[in-house]
């Protein structure tokens, strides 16, 4: 069995104490990419990527795009036929309100219980660093990297990557490469190294229902004047049957089914229905009928709403009838669901159910395709073995809820295969407070790393 | 036919300047009573209308409650024989958010056009201040009142007059008389005086679904963990059927059918639906089949949303499922319907159709019963021939949507019957951004109070 090379461990191990540090420093940025009063720091959280590409030993560049900065690091000198490896993360995090529900300040990181506790800790500053960590402890201790190197951080993931696909698409030549390697997911359980084989894609809306010109009062003007946050509660009310499956019309038209052989290894995974609730604190979990927790989450296209906002919502009572209500609407989406498609589907209904005397538009806000992996070849026989070094055990092949848009973009215009080696945890509260990252994952993980450039210098 | 006495007419023209300056200077304190951060401005309002009061030469006293204080301006030297009129008004304000949609500051009075433009200019610091100019009228020009007077200005009317009704049980023998005056409340349409045959009563509640204990990432949760915001609007979607009737079972049963002959009446009042429509902004009318949009407004009960909060409500996107969605939801009732009983079929109803894998619950913020007036007898006369004589024509009988929930409190502790005589408008954007006060209504309304003084004292 493959183990960690003692060198490079040992070398992780003497720097532990400023690796962490320097995690640290990179967490205090609140690169908040999708609000622009925080423009300039997710620009220093670029700059301070592209200094920690540098110091650990590689060329580095800040490619300005209409958004935000992606960064390009480079290694090039491994031996002549090595193959090149394509590392990407991201280094803007998702924003942190409601601020008064996180136990210690989110861009304020502190270590309990074995848990990194800041925004970004886990999705994905702490992924996309140990990567750059191991990069570093290679050319500290043997003064060279077993694979050509090509790191790209983009800094607009938690917005949808509007100007990642036409970046890799005019960098083409510069991003050539032979497999790609993303850590931003989460391993199954502790301890349990994990590869992933598919992503959900993503059709991100808000939808608006505008009433009266002006908010009325809810007495004087209140039963005959249609309310839209009444009319926004039963346009969505209309999104979902009685047995949870969504009914915008021509919503599962492209599903294509699950194959077999993986669904029947997601049913053989150590999964405890009972305590997914406790950790999510729901008095119990709902969703589609007909399919187990996992297959819901992993396999199942969904319809969420991710925020509500109409007329009065601060202390005590006003009689008020809104002008206007809105809704964000989420899509979650599987192969072979397309985002604009969906788009379509949804505008189509929501105008078929609005009511008379209120306007009902959907606005796409983002949107991303569903993925899944190819689980041959040497770029995962090298994941597994890595795995295995840095966590003693065989990984597990599971799914993710969650969309990496990109997945998709990567696989299409740079014909290369990518890998998903995510050191996540369930819990870790990814878009919510206390985001946090095991330290002994972020610790393995930068071994598993390693171990993987060396595994696939060999290959 | 009754005129407009000219002594009195005389003061209020030549002082007219000064009684605008006043009123502006009432109408720059911001005493929202809903917020606790403006507790001294609502009390440094209460202290102005006692001042004001005492410069009118009425004795005054600000009472304490266990909330904001109640303003007692007392008169008592009418020729033996004269009944007492007690004049309730409120010096509370609604909350002037959202800020951004007024053309000038809440706070700021400005006159464009012949309208009053402040927070509270017509609800109600503007027609309460009208009575206490009308009593100044008759006390600095003949020395005395016609009546005994009894002014009370509660602090609350916007919150639900929480310590109102205790207040007036514990203060009988004060505040016994033989009439109640309230002008809170609108005229039909410009130059046409109006009395208030009926008012409707509230029940109001806020509305939470908690569902998971905190926000997760709608990706890796979303499709197996109940949607509290989605739970939400699939719960207020019950609450009307397809007619636009509200379909909480047992919301009806209280429901009295009208008057035939006030039906009668308010079907001859000079009424356009496409006016009212166009007024509103609103692109079509809607509500109960089967009613007229004044019988909708007036003698029907209602379900309205008055406000949603759920999640993310900022700019872009984020991809979380809210561990909790609220609504502000109210009721309009008529009599007989029970704001107590209306809660109880309200939390049932809710029980009912809650999914499972959240916890709604339904508490109740405030409410007042419906109310019908007594159109017969002195005061009523009275009123009549006052408003003829400061508008140039007779009043005519409306209905009200909105509610004052203290009216059946008078009836019913002081056994006195209430004449509502309102000098709004309709549009005036009572509880909205731009509120407004007619400058013709406050000038005529000034006159109409001071010969009801006048004429109920020769009654």
């Amino acid at each position: 069995m493959t183990v960690v090379p003692s060198d490079l461990d040992a070398y992780l191990t003497a720097n532990d104490e400023r690796i962490r540090r320097e995690l640290f420093d990179l967490l205090t940025i609140p690169s908040v990419s999708a609000r622009s009063e925080h423009d300039a720091d997710t620009r220093r959280a670029a700059e301070w990527i592209a200094g920690s590409l540098r110091s650990a030993g590689l060329a580095a560049t800040v490619h300005e795009t209409a958004g935000h900065p992606v960064v390009v690091g480079e290694y090039r000198g491994a031996p002549r036929g090595a193959p090149t490896v394509l590392v990407y993360g991201h280094y803007d995090v998702q924003p942190a309100e409601p601020l008064d529900l996180w136990t210690s300040p989110p861009f304020a990181p502190t270590v309990r219980d074995g848990r990194i506790y800041a925004r970004g800790s886990v999705d994905d500053k702490g992924q996309l660093f140990l990567h750059v960590k191991a990069l570093e402890a290679h050319l500290a201790v043997r003064g060279t990297l077993p694979v050509n190197v090509i790191v790209l951080a983009e800094g607009e993931e938690e917005v949808g990557s509007p100007h990642l696909a036409p970046f890799i698409e005019a960098q083409q030549d510069l991003l050539r490469c032979d497999a790609v390697v993303i850590s931003d997911s989460a391993m199954f359980a502790p301890g349990l190294p994990s590869v992933l084989s598919s992503l959900r894609g993503l059709a991100y809306f808000q939808l608006d229902v505008q009433g009266p010109a002006q908010d009325l009062h809810s007495g004087s003007y209140g039963g005959a004047v249609v309310n839209p946050a009444m009319a926004l509660a039963r346009i969505l009310a209309t999104m979902h049957d009685a047995d949870g499956r969504v009914a915008v019309p021509g919503f599962y038209d492209a599903v294509r089914d699950w194959p077999a052989p993986v669904r029947e290894q997601m049913r053989g995974l150590p999964f405890q229905e009972e305590t997914f609730r406790e950790e999510t604190g729901a008095s119990a979990l709902g969703g589609e009928q007909g399919y187990t927790v996992l297959e819901r989450l992993w396999t199942r296209p969904t319809c969420e709403v991710n925020g509500l906002l109409s007329g009065y919502t601060g202390e005590g009572a006003k009689t008020v009838l809104p002008a206007r209500a809105m809704a964000k609407v989420s899509c979650r989406l599987v192969p072979d669901q397309d985002p604009r498609a969906i788009e379509r589907l949804m505008q189509e209904h929501v105008e078929r159910v609005a009511p008379p005397g209120v306007r009902a538009t959907v606005t796409a806000l983002h949107g991303g395709r569903p993925w899944r992996a190819e689980l041959d070849g040497p770029l995962f026989d090298a994941a597994r073995r890595a795995l295995a070094a840095a966590f003693g055990r065989e990984p597990v092949i599971t799914g993710e809820g969650g969309s990496i848009p990109v997945v998709g973009d990567f696989e299409r215009v740079l014909g290369a295969p990518v890998l998903l080696m995510g050191f996540g945890l369930p819990g870790e509260n990814a878009h919510a407070p206390d985001e946090w990252m095991s330290v002994e994952n972020f610790t393995k993980g930068m071994r598993a790393v390693a171990v993987l450039l060396e595994e696939m210098g060999q290959g």
